[in-house]
């Protein structure tokens, strides 16, 4: 037996204890009770908003007269106080809870409640003055309230992925300016094709995170209609006409975002489609970053065994037996930043599809995984800008070497020669060692001249210079 | 041995015997022989697409004068005759292809070159006047044709999908309206909630449906984007700088469709991105879909031991052995067709991730998977809109029936009575089978009068109604 | 500037000051500057298991006179306390991370060394006397440890949960007998079909978790096989052919697991299947769970509009607005783990088919991910488990009444009168509202004692009971 | 109006026109009018399985007297055609369809039925004499035949997988030896590592592969447990225990398997975790194939500017551009089946998930995908063993060189010089362009003897050789 002060709660199921100086009451404890899944918190940008959505509410409900102000004020001042940042060691319920949210709202409402009897001084528990579902939860239901914080939480985080990622493409532009004159082997297959830029490369790079930016702002845009007012189930009951309008006023003021309510609540209410939406943004922008991080991979590979082309900085030792080892850890952490993305994705996806009627009630497990996919990406690529792409280098040496032993400019012998020739003298160059220059002298295919002035790798990376040799060889094929 | 009679092709690789009547050639034998791997032939939009690529690139090499009208007549005519659906027992190649593409675009261009060869009074076979790679394939190559094609008819498919998906909108919408007057009890957790109309779910549904066109719309716009004239990497090697630009206004001409070419060739000639966001795109609908159906067949349960809600028209006998059992089958086969769009989307994820360098080598599956998923959610959701949506009836009896019997107005209480006792009083109820009325009338917590007032369920539907009692009771709390 | 006291490190990359009370060193420091991505530590069982490796091979570089004793004797030590869950404060790397868990082997032995060096009052950062690499790492590399250590902590996990999937069952098995007399309209397709027993659909519950507990162990059992010895690459480079045999039998000891040295380390070292192999029988354990889970709370929802026929213990108000309204939380979290079991199974095996050559660097969040996986399984089970399946009870009156109102007894009449004949009852009673013995009657298709002998709910639960009726009524079909 | 040749049938839903000529009937007409989905026909192996099904029961039920021989041997001639291949073409039932199957019972049950008529020279239609529900489908239901049929058609096509899959393992052995003197750089990270032996490479490909030829004859020996006899949901209603008995063993003899009974029918019937089981075995596969593939596009990457350590087979030319490119198009096409066995996989997942009460209804996408994939896993992997595995070559002065020019043998000095002093030494290496060697002299670090004992790379590739010179070079550290 626990010498621990307490307190007793009741409500319909029973009664508990609570510690005396928890803020938290019976519903949190029945909570922590019943959900002790990944010991991993509530994220916090997802506690801040709710505790702006509560004190949006109270401002509206005093505004109205349902709430007396004596109440709503106390509440505010707490709900202000979590808002900051205070109070989170009350904030216990698990990330993964059964409920679609109850206990979270639950765990919200009764810190307010005892937070506010404290301003009150009157004592915790004491919910006559200040009750948890009265008067905290005053013209809301946890279907309204939770959706409504959730998309709070990943709007903002999305901004802030927004920026990060408006930071990767400058540096990717910039590394297109940088890289601009490196000619080198393109490749397709893994094959040796033609000639390409490293700058076009890396251009391409940052074309790609472009759409991945514009489509995340797409999705974004849509987490600003919230259904505020919903209560249990989009009908609006015990929410007042005028609540519905003005507590959406309110929390845009006091969040600082535009929002707006939803035009049809019972959709609002029962849909899940937005987080979806923004996760299905997010895993397309993953599976870019990976991509590109591959090749980042493959051109760093080496430094004698592999490809060469790219020096990445030296972040940490690679090995703890390979000495100098140096392994290129900021790509292969969005790698894995990125499977997690399209993990939490499908995640995402399963609890989506499960929403019965009026409501989804797997929203705990799709705000766990939103919001994780949303800081993740953000914090890993905060650091590959940093630590990999802004300082990264070209192996100018190495993509010359490699582009004078390769073979990939025979594609544009193929107007002079045609295809099938082009090809016999690549398989005869394979064979004997020979260069394609050689071969075709020695076969009489094109005079020393005209091959001078068709085998400039750096002009066959620019539409149609080579092209322009075209014409008037056609006769030849 | 066999018997039919051949003729002998031969590439840089060695020989093969093809089939004296084939359009097909060298290129397309050895992929045969190479990918036996579905069974499924390439998707008959895709081919068409492509011939009308190879049409465009015809039109636009004859009008540069680099290839003789003579050659780019017969190339145009015998593209015409694929763009109608002729020839295609000689496109033969497998849907899932090593080679990013190539067999496809080779498979294309022999039967081009060889009905062209035919139409010249030609022997199928002699190359030397109209040439698979270069007559047919001048100016291009696999990583801008293969990609083109895809992307129109992807277009295509998604726009057929998109009247499709309006239909079915506009069946709900007409739902909503045909049940706007259905008073039912409302459910979240699965469990009796508050009053709803039916009309109520059915707009959730017509909006959430709504979204999905928008998302659709959004992601299908960027397929017009296309990368005609990149040839290999996306330097456009081999193609003169006008026949990038004519090649696209060509190929708009032929197809009617508003084609751009893309601003970064070498952007749009590795990355798969559009493929991606739009699977992802219907993939979000694929969930609101199943959501939907797991509804309304929850709706549809019964005739006894379910809900019984709702009533569908009865297609087809449900059971070889159970005798007069209806099944919802419409609603069954569009939640198999949604997990196969979400596998199918994981699959492109997958293959798109695998990208490397200056292309994505895993187009083929890619494309048999995109294409997949815009036909059968095409297919799908006409015959569930036409079969399942537009015929069903509400079970009005049903509805008021069980309105009656659950405790889903009680929720109304809240205001008059606090939340606390209004829970005693539904745990009383279900103890001892009285109603919500009789308990508290014999509580004396309430008038009759006050009763009637308060608890219509019609009433609780729509915003504040219950909720303008609120105030002047907020002293009893 | 801070004024915390530090001391200075200094590796081949650079120098870094080291906060003077920390155990980990400059590569500790290193990675959290470079993966400041999920907030969420290393899963402590995998910490514990890598420090038990850690001990193992110093004993055996003892043994084999590698290690001074002097210096061995520390490292044990320190080991054993971190096996105890000491120090945990100073393993402060994030569970992703690039590198392929160097990072996390790194900081052990640098928390090793510094703790070896204060144990043998030496200045923390002294290496000489107490080495991270040259003396904890000896004989070892990242890609033999880490990998070890995962096994140890997923073997460990799973031993863990297994136990629980046993409860759960033997749950099952007590509800299977305790239902067993609880005849119901059995559902397919949602529609009414035949009778069955409640005992039945527990039995089959029972079952199937069996099931998943005999691909759990497997799938465990793989996990006994191990790579010490492998070092970087598998050849063994540095590692004694002694210490590798002895190494897994020191580590066995210290496990008190029975571990067994792979056959091919090469193998051993790049390949992860054994990692899949175990998420992917999670998660068929969860596709099983969450289809369980939405029976139970279809079976439970009402109370008035719902089925009903099971009633699951209270654990907490079902929502802040409706009162009295309690959910079905425990099986709604088991979904959610369920879902996040899937979308983890997802992200390991993007992360498996990302190895290459001798490893796969994507160790971390296959660890985070599988680690997780086992945890929240065994936690959302442990807890339905005791909250919900042992406490559950059957609504025998609701399943008595059901079963009554319904057809499903009609499947009994086909032996006797014919497939068509029984359907065409079915729809005259949907329609009439009579019953199906009336019509039978009325139409003289079998007399009342026959009817008397068919229709008996309970006997069609059980193969064969109805059949027997069935040949001598074969020929009035 | 069509003035094709009908008659006309009848079911309690109403009256169709079927072609004269057909076997089917009038549910397959209404199926094929309800699910015109994928345009993809039935599995033919599926198909021949339930043609087995029906004639086992057929036997079975003449056996026990309950179906008259004259009818049931036309059922069993009709069953045997189908068996071999015929009347396929009247099997038009499309693989996606709601119903969970009844629609393909029905479409074999009809043909049986009419094929029984004409065997018995009645009409087709005239289902008196023989009818699809009453005779065909005797002692039958969907929910027992249709998964009896899918355990057989996949067990058959995991058998054939399984053989193919020993043919890649034996092909992979066979070059573990062939390659084993080529010595060459291990990669980590895509990072220059430590001296390894091409056939250490391969071994380690065949070893993986043996385990998930383990894992899949794991999970097809469930298969052999059938639920014939469950009827609709296990109970076995309108089935004699005899018959239970009976099927099977007759099933057994008409399919060659030894079959059993499952225990429990209920859960037999329900449960579909054997096919995620098997899917998940398969996708654990895929995933060893594509890292595979992956490694060995790696190794032939080039000729120039790759690594260039393999040479594959020409299969065909690799572009329609660039003339002489091969591309390694029999380890793409293998990549891109592994995305379509993870994403069906995926598939099967979601639809598992989606089983209610007595029944999976989604049985029939379960089957598309989960015999989809076991037919292009075996194609794909049959191709690639004879194409490109059986035929490879290592490019040994490749490999060699590229071993000369790295440091990938200091690995071996740290027991000799510690790992800090080796670090700093390939970071002059790679500053200088000196050899390591050199630097080692130039420091006077060792003797050139000590060099020349210490650096055999091919000595470094098995176990514990550098090792044994580590003793007594510890007290320089």
């Amino acid at each position: 037996m626990s010498t621990m002060s307490t307190r007793t709660e009741k409500d319909f199921i029973g009664e508990k204890e609570i510690p005396a100086y928890a803020y938290y009451g019976i519903q949190t404890v029945r909570a922590v009770e019943n959900f002790p899944i990944t010991g991993v918190p509530v994220h916090r940008e997802l506690i801040t908003a709710l505790a702006a959505v509560k004190k949006a509410a109270a401002i509206t409900n005093m505004e109205l007269k349902m709430l007396p102000s004596k109440i709503g004020d106390v509440i505010v001042m707490a709900a202000e106080e979590m808002m900051k940042g205070h109070h989170l060691d009350h904030f216990i319920v698990d990330s993964i809870q059964g409920g679609a949210g109850t206990s979270m709202n639950m765990n919200m409402n009764e810190i307010l409640a005892n937070r506010g009897l404290e301003l009150l001084t009157k004592s915790k528990g004491d919910y006559f003055h200040c009750n948890p579902n009265n008067h905290v939860n005053m013209s809301q239901s946890t279907n309204d309230v939770v959706p409504t914080a959730l998309r709070i939480a990943a709007y903002r985080l999305s901004e802030t992925l927004l920026a990060t990622m408006k930071r990767l493409q400058d540096a990717f532009r910039k590394k297109e300016v940088e890289f601009n004159d490196v000619v080198k082997v393109g490749r397709t297959h893994l094959q040796d094709a033609v000639p390409i830029r490293l700058g076009q490369e890396f251009g391409a790079y940052a074309r790609v995170i472009g759409r991945d930016i514009e489509r995340l702002e797409f999705a974004n845009r849509r987490l600003l209609t919230i259904n505020m007012g919903a209560t249990a189930v989009g009908t609006g009951l015990n929410a007042k006409p005028e609540y519905i309008v003005k507590v959406t006023e309110h929390l845009s003021d006091v969040t600082g975002l535009p929002l707006q309510t939803a035009e049809d609540l019972v959709d609002a209410t029962q849909n899940t489609d937005a987080y979806l939406e923004l996760s299905a943004a997010l895993k397309v922008c993953a599976v870019s970053l990976s991509k590109i991080c591959n090749d980042i991979r493959l051109m760093a590979s080496g430094p004698r065994a592999g490809f060469n082309e790219l020096r990445l900085p030296p972040r940490q030792p690679g090995s703890s037996i390979m000495p100098g080892k140096v392994n290129p850890v900021m790509a292969e952490v969005i790698n894995q930043v990125s499977f997690q993305v399209m993990g939490n994705d499908h995640t995402i996806c399963m609890a989506c599809e499960a929403g019965q009627f009026e409501l989804n009630v797997m929203g705990p497990v799709i705000a766990f995984n939103l919001l994780q996919s949303l800081k993740i990406m953000n914090n890993g690529i905060d650091v590959f800008t940093r630590y990999a792409v802004e300082e990264m280098e070209a192996n100018r040496e190495r993509c010359e070497l490699i582009m004078k032993q390769s073979f990939s400019v025979v594609t544009a012998l193929n107007p002079h020669l045609g295809y099938n020739v082009a090809a016999s003298i690549v398989k005869e160059a394979l064979k004997t060692g020979l260069s394609l220059q050689e071969i075709i002298l020695e076969r009489g295919l094109l005079t020393p001249e005209e091959l001078e002035e068709i085998l400039h790798p750096e002009q066959m990376t620019t539409p149609g210079i080579a092209g322009e040799h075209f014409l008037r060889n056609m006769e030849r094929l």
